[in-house]
């Protein structure tokens, strides 16, 4: 788990090389390869440049002392409150012409503050997207969106940006309902910070979730790369005001290529602000919806209102505690660690690492030799080392 | 062609069981039977109880006179200013559950007014319908797409009543383009009156349409039959603004039952007269449009702009003078005429018609036989029968 929390401080968040790196050889190896020099390319150097001399773990273990300090938690794939959805963004980075596509890869671990489990949460949720730029009617029309969707038990996510966001987020919480805020900066960071008072809501009521470290500014690209987690986290993406050229139509086409449904709310042929909603009806097949209804009906076609949301195969992986998934995390495929290596390598009590061990060893995820543990090799045991590799 | 003007006496514009008996036996063969009360059911009740006596053809040409004092003329099937895709309603007019397809035939005859030959001004036409209730920006958004069609010569058809029709008028007026008001009474009657100066307006520079005799009065149905019309003549119906349950919806069915292009124009989803176009957006796919360039880019994908009309193959009777045609109406099937016999029945000069039936006859549309003339059995001459009788 400190592997993933390291990772967060090498690259940034989507970079398709370190993700294509992490799917290799798993986090604990891509860590150790990168703090080490190892890596070659753009992403090596970039890597370099990052740490500076420092040790990636104690980053890490600064980052979660923070995070502590915030009342926020750090949660990594393969933890129960992983929304696994989000690892189909794999299935978007890949090589391409299209610029847009380069950092896609899913997150390595999330910063999330918010008294709801992130993975239950998001299981009945929408985006709810727009122009910060927006009209009256669109952040009329955006709160009462996300109000009818409270009402009926759904999770309305946004970027927590002024306009179209920050309406949809209110809708929300006043109905009472759970609204999750995935932002492009540390949670520790309102931005805006006129927002500094919906975010604290937002905290108490639903969810603030980041893929940055906390301490990180907003950056232009980050809006970019953080929108694919909104497209992915969900259902679906309804856009509810954009120009042709905008940040939510960008979510939109995420959601697009993950397969989710995209909504677009119509409005006066006379705003430029409902050009991109048009624009994504005429052009892509959006879903035109007026109303919360709409909503559901587009994105719960199947059963009562619930499509199955595509997800990978369930995986022994996802059986293990977190404590185990967590000791697992710092064995190594080729060298021969100690109970009290691992327990450095990932941040737990060496009494828990020597207590987790012994049933990893049963499951076949670890295979002990001599006063130490490794990884099993293919040939030791079925789908042990690939699975610990994915993640 | 005097019998096609009567038969616009004998029942309803569209009445399907009529067109099926014009098309069996042709319209003068239509008119002596129904006149002679030879037609059965509820056809030839309603056909006696409209007479009461009084023979078919003096109601013909008591309409035609009415309509040379009102400026106007009587255009028929065959005549070179007939708008040939109307005979294409007959391809929805069949037996069926869905009552309002009950009435869908194509017309026999039509009253214009205005100073175009219509054939040629629906060539390059597409329908603006809507609300009578509209908005502002309904009215506002049916303006600026007439003006914009009418600025490239794209002829605006629509029904004259109040809200989006007028707007749709004025637009392309405004322009100094072509507009078409098809009416559901007769073009003598300014229905709602507070048009009358606007339909005078479109008389002078434009074209004034109705299948209603000169004196006929609006009725609610008779809306909705015209709308087929409004469908039929044109590359497609643009809706502008209209609730849910709207005769402008109608107008769109047709268009669509006719594989014309059904396009709707967005609007703020709070506002209930954009909720029709929506679901037409949603539901039946309406193709969005919000500017006069989306309306011709979507009527014409194929060469510069100009999508080929489907229509039916030229026949021999399109080759005919307008003389020709309407001497051509009067011959018999079975029995033999006089040339001043036929002149009488379809109302031209004796000496007109001994002057175009000894051509008539070289074409093979007639045969002569002892004092007079008979339309050719189908062994006499190719298609001849069959042609005439499919006017």
């Amino acid at each position: 788990m400190l592997a993933c929390v390291a990772l967060a401080h090498l690259a940034e968040p989507g970079n398709r090389a370190l993700g294509q790196l992490v799917r290799r050889v798993g986090p604990v190896e891509a860590v150790s390869l990168l703090h080490h020099g190892e890596v070659g390319g753009r992403l090596g150097d970039v890597a370099t440049a990052r740490l500076g001399g420092t040790d990636p773990y104690l980053l890490a273990e600064e980052a979660l002392t923070m995070a502590e300090r915030l009342g926020a938690r750090v949660i990594v794939p393969g933890d129960r409150e992983w929304p696994t959805q989000l690892d189909e963004l794999v299935l978007i980075s890949r090589d391409g012409p299209e610029p847009h596509r380069r950092d896609t890869d899913p997150p390595h671990c999330l910063w999330v503050r918010g008294p709801w489990p992130l993975a239950q949460a998001c299981e009945r949720s929408v985006a709810i997207v727009g122009s910060r730029a927006s009209t009256s009617y669109g952040e009329y029309v955006a709160g009462e969106l996300s109000y009818g969707l409270a009402e009926r038990d759904w999770t309305v996510v946004s970027g927590g940006a002024l306009g179209v966001d920050a309406a949809a987020h209110r809708g929300a919480l006043a109905a009472a309902g759970c609204t999750i805020a995935v932002l492009a900066c540390g949670i520790d960071r309102p931005y805006p910070l006129s927002h500094q008072h919906l975010f604290e809501r937002i905290a108490e009521q639903g969810l603030l979730v980041s893929e940055w470290p906390p301490g990180s500014d907003p950056h232009r690209l980050r809006f970019l790369v953080r929108n694919r987690v909104i497209a992915a986290a969900t259902r679906g993406t309804v856009v509810v005001e954009a120009s042709v050229r905008s940040g939510a139509r960008y979510t939109a086409g995420r959601a697009r290529d993950l397969n989710r449904v995209v909504m677009a709310v119509p409005g006066p042929v006379t705003s430029a602000m409902s050009a991109g909603c048009h624009a994504e009806i005429r052009d892509v097949q959006a879903v035109l919806t007026a109303s919360a209804a709409d909503v559901v009906d587009a994105v719960g076609k199947i059963g009562v209102d619930l499509a199955p949301i595509p997800r990978a195969e369930p995986t022994a992986l996802d059986a293990l505690t977190p404590l185990q998934s967590r000791v697992l995390d710092g064995v190594r495929p080729r060298k021969i660690l100690t109970a009290e290596q691992i327990a450095l390598a990932v941040g737990v009590a060496a009494r828990d690492a020597r207590r987790a061990l012994p049933g990893l060893e049963q499951l076949g995820f670890v295979t002990a030799q001599g006063a130490g543990y490794r990884l099993p090799h293919k040939s030791d045991a079925p789908g042990g080392e690939a699975a610990a590799h994915g993640r």
